[in-house]
């Protein structure tokens, strides 16, 4: 059993990932999505929400964990560490893994929320593993918002200004692979890819699920089974979760009290 | 003693009317900006959260209160009333006699969050005070992500086409004054009255501060102090405050766990 958590939607991006890849794994995902975003809060307020979080998914006696949220992987990732002895995956390293791979330039961009921007963590990724590539991360809060205001269609004018306005920071600055830091922004990879042309995105959120499967794919023959459960109105999820799952959503979420964990 | 809270910052632009009307009113405000926003969360989660936070305030012996926040006022004050014994205001009711008093056309819009369209709250305050008047609620859900990231800048390209778009459901309509169903939204009113040539802005956070003070305002003489609490980093909650109150903000927060009230 893998659980996975993510703010509220964007680690569906993850999630339909690892279904790709291990059909039958069962799977459970939480969506915090009462308390969802977490891209604008500070470091303390994320790592205490997830520990909740994982707290709650420890109930279900997962033998592994997928942290399908860059917010609370660059935050909350070695805290959590900490605490659990079953393998536990964020979506830093294996997006920074693949970027370091792939540039030919020795230059990476990273976008991300406020709070992961401020963290650095995309960076000493990077860097750890190449010490020679330069790292240039820009924080692009308003995204996540588009996505989940429906300004997401290919083509969106305000979503492609935007999309302008903070990737103009990449200027001249030579990146050839840039890592979607959070997993909401596949949503719009359409907008970013026009700001930023000829240059490779990568998908953290997907980038992790492979790694996952590597690692821990052998384990997990059950009855490829997934659960949903969301702290706000499981009718808001179902409605918006198609988009991230690429497709229809058929599944059903359940609500639950996460102060409770 | 006046308790004020809001889902974040956007109550302040109460708070500014509240101290403008009554310097020497003691005020605490609470800004739940750990769980911020409201606007997309369904009404049982935003009752929920409301009552945690007059649960917290009560405990300063506040003798009346202002929901200045449009959600929360609109999904849980007659949960909040029904509670409580001392006076509470929302933003509803004040913006709607406003509105009712004001038009000349019998056609009043309400901007407003998802949440709060989806209460019908303005339109049955506006028509329970003239079943006459035509009452058109358009939900603008990306505005208080604009105000809270920085693009509420006077003509600010973005803001002024997210604003254009949403307001053309507005086009022929005939509505001569439009009430701000959200306190965050005077930030760009600059953004809405461009969009809406001739026609009255409302502040309903201006509203309710003014209604409060004019029925409590005798029995609140104290030393003029403001107490500011929040959920989430209260450096980010200083930083981001000027905004709202009309200047550079010189208070201090303090941060404090919801989960216990």
């Amino acid at each position: 059993m893998i659980g996975v958590f993510d703010s509220g939607l964007g680690g569906l991006t993850g999630l339909y990932e690892l279904k790709r890849l291990l059909p039958d794994a069962d799977i459970v995902y939480f969506g915090d999505t009462g308390r969802v975003p977490y891209g604008s809060k500070s470091a303390d307020t994320i790592i205490r929400y997830s520990l909740q979080d994982m707290a709650f998914l420890s109930t279900f006696g997962i033998d592994a964990a997928l942290v399908a949220c860059g917010t609370a992987s660059s935050t909350a990732l070695e805290e959590l560490k900490k605490r659990y002895t079953i393998p536990i995956f964020g979506v830093i390293e294996p997006a920074a893994k693949e970027a370091a791979e792939k540039t030919r330039t020795g230059k990476v961009g990273v976008i991300c929320t406020q709070t992961t921007k401020n963290s650095g963590s995309f960076e000493r990724a990077v860097r750890r593993l190449d010490d020679k590539i330069d790292v240039l991360t820009v924080a692009c809060p308003l995204f996540v918002h588009l996505v989940e205001n429906g300004f997401s269609k290919a083509g969106d004018t305000v979503t492609r200004e935007v999309a302008r306005r903070y990737l103009s920071a990449f200027d001249g600055a030579g990146v050839d692979v840039l890592i979607l830091g959070c997993t909401h922004y596949p949503i719009i990879s359409w907008a970013i890819a026009e700001a930023m042309p000829g240059v490779e995105l990568i998908s953290s959120g997907r980038a992790a699920a492979k790694a996952l499967a590597d690692a821990v794919g052998g384990t997990q023959s059950g009855a490829g089974t997934v659960r949903f459960y969301v702290t706000d109105s499981p009718e808001s999820f179902e409605s918006s979760a198609g988009a991230f799952m690429g497709g229809d959503f058929a599944g059903h979420a359940e609500q639950i009290d996460i102060s409770k964990y």
